[in-house]
């Protein structure tokens, strides 16, 4: 999936995620391929299939491989998807003996849709690892400041007084689930796409199954049938990142309403500043959460409007998820770093301060 | 969750289900939330905050219960919630002696959850019998039809020649792990809500885990700790919901597109008419599908919105999940319907056919 | 267009709307659609495409008309259009001499279309009423508390003082815009359909234009070229309900936030009782024009997805619209309502009170 | 309103625009910032606000100034708005004479709004441009191929013979009323924003319609009251941005399904190719036209949300704006070169030719 480069906006400054959003960049998108084209050709020279030298000179070519980053471009202006060219420049550098040995009974969709995959193990990771700090940092504000009284608040309005710990509880509880959610989606989204040119895997001549095999071995990826027409697991993937940032946005929205000024029942430790009035102090980083939440919730009813995907390759549903899942991928990431700036530079008022 | 009755509307003659839309009646509605106050108020008198004639006078009271439809309207018009009217009806059926003895320590959202969470126990079954049907139905087809060769379509173009057996097969892998999916959300979706006005249980008086557990063991249902605020469970069920109608309208679209005069690879044994063309044979089923997915995939988008659930309750976000979710499951369930339906009238042409 | 009658459902008292409802019945649905079936007679009788005692015949059965609701039910859900069926029944009823007349040179989309935007017709005076009287409860509101100091609050945090005259103004003046745009889109929203099978009005011999004008005419709608697989026009109505939906959203939701226990900036006259805590007072009317907002947000993303009408008719998209027009159309009004309700029960509180 | 700098990503070659992407840029932002912040102090100098001097020292140093990019990111990350680290930038480019008269009595959605609103003013006339050639485009391919037999199809199915003048013509006339729409709502769209912190222009001492007059007249926009917590003049240009993209999807759709092998009504005269395929010609404009419209339309539904817009202003809804209209506005003009170049590439071919 070749898609924006991080880009270098005042807004990413707000919304953005370095770490997530270099998975998306260009130079990681083709990374990405070449790692795909590489495995395919070791798996390929393992099955017989090409020569072994063949598939050393292409991990060679792949590893040294200087793109033509324009004809790329073009290329995937008029294919609607770069690996024609991308294959033409990589036959070029593998030169004229082995050329043929590139891309042997793959098509477009095996090596974008294995690049994506293998970008989005590493996602996974990271999301994995920022869960945990920020249930980490939960925890140990429940520890910190658990025992302050709060009021509970219904329909807008005060209810009953209850406990920080009680809120943070009703915080921690859905991430927990969501954490358990994703190790086990996982194993069944991080698994290679292999099918050649209508998913039968007719081109590798009877040894389809056993170089998607190795070839998911080599990336570390789980082995599949081929999936490209069927976007159940990529809607799915798409649908946890949706329930997060909501999670997210519930946090959020809590804090801002709890820090309004005449509400005080929180404080930040730092808040946002305005151009017209010294004595704000916006609690920027709630609001945005709350702002990820409605914008993930959206592109999660336009991902899914790409589960239609005609026959065995629909440009017009695959193209809408390289518009809209890079975003989730990337917000999400951002929302959970914010979150966790945002539970790190809470306090839970004693009722006196108030 | 109080929701529209089934609607004897023309509609749905076409993208109605009865099965599926009788759990969302008033009456089912009504019904389920009687199920529960009975439900608490037994474990509640095994646990001794009630006294056990109370718990059986309710349990009358409720199995009799004859509703003030038009007072409930109007309690649910200004209260937002039907529950407040309902136990005063509740209260006087139950009389004088026993009536404070109802509802005790719960709040409107435990009996509203909860009775939701019922009636998805069954929905879920419905779906789980329908996929099993519907991965049957495939499994016979390819057995019948599955030889017959075919020709793939990569981005609206012919591509290369594979067969029925291949093009069902990408149809019947994401249903089978969509009900594999169901399966392990079902015990994390099924559980009861139970938490009285802010969620922690405080007025069940120290009994608040076991009677939830009673509670629980009593309508057949997990037990977990409150989650009223906590709406992520609901958000992965929806989630499930679009997924599944998702990827029957992939079935849809490629009938019709197989179904093309033009194209002729399957053959509909009845067509719809038309009220101007005598020769035409629709492909309504088909069509419909799509139809269904297109409108379940925004209203996850917008079921996600209510992830956003302002600290204890809220009164937006909940009634958003009640506008959207009845209207999922009904659309999902008829996409079942509609589905199995059209592969079993579904004929692939042998090429000599076209 | 055939779609749910108004549901007898409880959650209808919350957020139903019985007037803009009842336009979308079965019953004025089948109305509607006899009242153009007698217009295309009338029109074909002036232009000699049929006899004036045809004609006359038709408007009678139409007058007298006696559905089989079970077989249009049927009808529908075989061909995915009622008309067919309907057709065959208003032709049983005109009686075998002038059978022949009914329906000719036209397809069930210039009924069922044509049906549709004369009822949004009356749909539109509705709102312009409801509009007319909203505004008017917000110009008296301001009369009677404008003066009230009140704190503008950004970004969730207390600005500057300014006063309820200046927090009215900013919820009358889009108002005062959206019904400006009402009055310029309902003239080009307010036309007939009419085409024929596949648009061109070929059917009508030549005197498609006239028949077209004289039916507009009888029709009290506006006359302009076949529009069946134009959309722009209800995606332009349904962008205008959501605007509306979304204005009124931002009202319901600063009230509830000004309605806050903590702030008190506003009192409502009435509001919901909880059925645990009896001391609330819940702001619900306010909270529900939040949802109406949200809801009718993500319907309209849904209804945009079916401006993407293949060729000539679209069954997929076109039944989109069925299940997404009316749903926006009954809870567009309803927000009317409550926002009228809400703003009449409104008064802000002077400082002093606070 | 800071958006993210066009991209250099390969994605964009397929669904970027450079022309209206370069008015989101970052520098193109900053540099509608200042010509705002500039405006403002002539209209205040006019008005007496400020002296002379000031507004000639503003304007010089805005003309002059040299913006620390990384205090800017740093300022928008922690305020949630870029303006308080500009102004202080600005300030101090300003010197300390007259620091203290830039940005009077304004606040930082005057700034990012009216610079938003400039923006968009030179990306209306993009849009004109662009729907004037394309519908010129259209209308020669009418007067070249217009007389070409064609198959009409409806509900997938072939219906009767038509022309290609026919179709053309439900193509064209969308884009006729569209552009009508855009050029009515423009001046409704293209006002500034000026009301100071709150939106009263207190702050601007009595003085406050006439600056915004002067401010608006130097700014070529149509002055109007302040607007900032009213946002349906930015959903209905939203709107109009998706009815537009979703017209040009429905012209993609039906030239994919025309151009399918088996149907062969048009030709493009270039394709794309395939990696696996040499004989593929993939209508690839075609398909992400029909994208862009899915992509729109979900995006239009988030823009909804950010209606409801919390009191003065909304840090979560105007984020939320930030992130979704700049790549509508960027998609919707990358619409109409895709579209452009599609209908200059379209043969409809004679009958015989299929």
């Amino acid at each position: 999936m070749m898609t924006p480069a991080p880009t270098p906006s005042l807004l990413d400054a707000l919304v953005g995620d370095g770490e997530i959003g270099a998975f998306f960049s260009r130079d990681a998108d083709l990374s990405a391929m070449l790692r795909v084209e590489t495995a395919l050709a070791a798996a390929e020279a393992e099955a017989g299939l090409i020569g072994d030298e063949a598939a050393q000179r292409i991990a060679d070519a792949c590893r040294a491989f200087q793109p033509d980053w324009d004809r790329l471009a073009k290329g995937l202006s008029q294919d609607g998807v770069v690996v024609p060219e991308l294959v033409r420049q990589l036959r070029s550098a593998v030169g004229e003996t082995h050329a043929k040995a590139v891309h042997v009974g793959a098509t477009s969709q095996d090596i974008i849709d294995t690049g994506l995959i293998l970008r989005l193990k590493d996602v996974v990771e990271v999301y994995l690892a920022r869960l945990g700090a920020l249930a980490g940092a939960l925890r140990d504000l429940r520890t910190r400041d658990g025992a302050a009284s709060l009021m509970a608040h219904t329909r807008m309005q005060r209810a009953l007084p209850f406990t920080a710990a009680d809120k943070i509880d009703t915080w921690l509880q859905p991430l927990e689930r969501l954490e358990d959610t994703l190790r086990h989606l996982a194993p069944r989204l991080l698994t290679i796409q292999l099918g050649g040119p209508v998913g039968t895997r007719a081109e590798l001549k009877g040894h389809g199954n056993a170089i998607a095999d190795a070839m998911a071995a080599r990336l570390g990826l789980g082995s599949a049938p081929s999936w490209h027409s069927q976007r159940d697991r990529v809607g799915e993937f798409a649908s946890w990142l949706s329930l997060l940032s909501g999670t997210l946005g519930k946090i959020g929205q809590d804090v801002a309403l709890m820090a309004q000024n005449e509400v005080r029942e929180v404080r930040l430790a730092t808040g946002g500043s305005s151009s017209a009035m010294a004595h704000k102090s916006n609690p920027v980083p709630a609001e945005v959460l709350v702002t990820l939440a409605r914008f993930n919730a959206g592109l999660l009813g336009t991902l899914h409007q790409a589960l239609v995907h005609e026959n065995e390759r629909s440009g017009a549903a695959w193209t809408l998820e390289w518009l809209v899942l890079p975003q989730m991928a990337v917000t999400t990431g951002a929302g959970l770093k914010l979150a966790q700036g945002l539970v790190e530079n809470l306090t839970f008022l004693p009722s006196a301060a108030r």
